[in-house]
């Protein structure tokens, strides 16, 4: 019996074959709700044949949707219906599958669970000892402790984690920078920022060098080209300054002022959460990941989920681990 | 010889007449800058005939001007095509008027100079002793000290005036709550916010009673209507929980930490410019302002520009105000 999992969210799908293919769409859930079943036939279809869909989500928190509840169904009704008479199961952050009717029947616990499912398939990888699992993705960096093979994250939802600092709202792409503020250190000042989405962490970290280029992709705050170039007038713009105003120089020193809030936010969450002998590093931004384990955590060893994983694995890590799970 | 006064904003475009007609439409620039001359046309053919325009502006700050050079030359294009045969008169921070092209030639003068016409005329009423104008806007909050009759900033282009603290980029209907985080409190803890623009000030100050609700109108983060209980379920977003988890009484008190986060926001940038013997406050959120000005300032008199003004008048202040120095 094969299973694909799937890693439903509000800006991209991710499927991954048990067999180790893997592919990831973009697709801007809140902007149109009524697509995602048949952008999920045509992520699905992009894989070899499946007897079995492995389900987790965070797309439910998208404000199309009123409630969480309605968000969930909303999935459910999508996934289920281009499984057709294959089976569907859903991770909840019990830590165990359920069918689609049970997840309905109580949303919180499969809402917004995709973390919980990474979370569990690397417990089981790291017996011993007491890891940390730091996913810094796109959004949102997942700080999950694990103990003796399970997860003991105190929060489940994102409401509950948003309040024991296990979800950190900060990632290395869709981040608005005035997220990162209110003020900023510029010319040796503290400079207000606006309060505008002028840029996001995918221009600092173009600036910094952490990430690359992608001279196609227009899917940045002005719709400009996602280069350094253009990252440096939407950086700037932050402060309420323009490439005649500022020299790229100074852009990039911005850039790097941005890029060690990021690090201190992430890694004053980590501190709090005591001592661990690993930090498990995942996502696509696991290069901030990496910097944060070595600020926070000065003796734990740093291990990199794509080393087991693979780069094209670790990029779909949520749906990889759930159709891992599936399958056990 | 009669002047209608325009304030030409990224969100909004203000008219006034010499003789007291007023008149607001909203116009997202950002998204069709082609369309700047014809909204400009119908507000002006709104308004009885004049002679001459006066013009302030902030539009040249949006994200579809790659500079901010480029942002003030499209906006005196539409000016000056609109005016036909009529004089253009535009406000520098030197203090003055200018001809078009006299602006083209050093453009951060006019750039977001739309505070310093207020800031002069209001100067202009009280000649004596310190006054601080706090004009509380949608969008952004303008703190001006005025001594003897004059403007006395330190800043006076969007950069220098957030560095110095006189410009706060939060205003009471368009600033993002994760300018307001990273965290806010919520049933007793420290609560992490999500960095998504979920909700807005204007939800928060519906929910506090500060502001009416607006059934019809839909510009809000969600694309529901600005009712306090859409606003309740917009506001509850931003810690990760909807309406099914959290009570309305709750989401009225998590209502009331952002309103104490915008007012010492607000309050601390206003402490460290000094003892005022009156504080003018102006624009849609004056009601913060005065709330801002008793914490900041207790020993100051409280003077509301909309008792000089009219309500009417004092929506479209800094539009009044080019028109009022254009005319003297």
């Amino acid at each position: 019996m094969s299973t694909i999992g799937l890693d439903i969210g509000g800006a991209n799908l991710k499927a991954a074959h048990e067999d180790g293919a893997v592919r990831t769409v973009a697709f801007a859930l809140w902007s149109a709700p009524e697509r995602l079943e048949a952008a999920l036939a045509r992520l699905v279809g992009a894989l070899p044949p499946c007897d079995r869909l492995a389900v987790t989500m965070t797309a439910e928190l998208c404000d199309c949707f009123e409630t969480k509840r309605d968000g969930v169904n909303h999935v459910l009704d999508a996934a289920t219906k281009i499984a057709g008479e294959r089976e569907v199961r859903i991770w909840i952050t019990d830590g165990c599958f359920v069918s689609p009717d049970e997840a309905r029947a109580a949303p919180l616990g499969c809402a917004a669970a995709n973390w919980h499912a990474l979370a569990t398939w690397a417990a089981g990888r790291h017996l011993e000892g007491r890891s940390l699992l730091m996913d810094v993705g796109s959004t949102t960096t997942d700080l999950i402790p694990l103990a003796r093979g399970c997860v003991a994250a105190r929060g489940l939802t994102d409401a509950e984690r948003l309040a024991t600092g296990e979800l950190v709202y900060l990632g290395v792409r869709r981040t608005p920078l005035m997220a990162l503020g209110p003020s900023i250190g510029f010319r040796e000042r503290v400079h207000g920022l606006m309060a505008e989405r002028f840029a996001d962490t995918y221009d600092v970290f173009l600036l910094t060098g952490d990430l690359d280029e992608r001279p196609h992709d227009t899917d940045s705050a002005d719709g400009r080209p996602l280069t350094r170039g253009h990252a440096a007038a939407r950086l700037v713009r932050m402060i309420g300054a323009d490439l005649e105003m500022v020299s790229h120089d100074e852009a990039s020193a911005l850039a790097e002022a941005f890029r060690a809030r990021a690090l201190d936010r992430i890694a004053s969450a980590v501190r709090p959460m005591g001592e661990f002998d690993r930090v498990i590093v995942s996502g696509g931004g696991a290069f901030l990941a990496v910097a944060a384990a070595r600020s926070a955590c000065p003796n734990a060893a740093v291990v990199r989920l794509a080393d087991e994983l693979g780069e094209v694995g670790a990029e779909a890590a949520c749906a990889w681990a759930v159709a891992r799970l599936a399958a056990q």
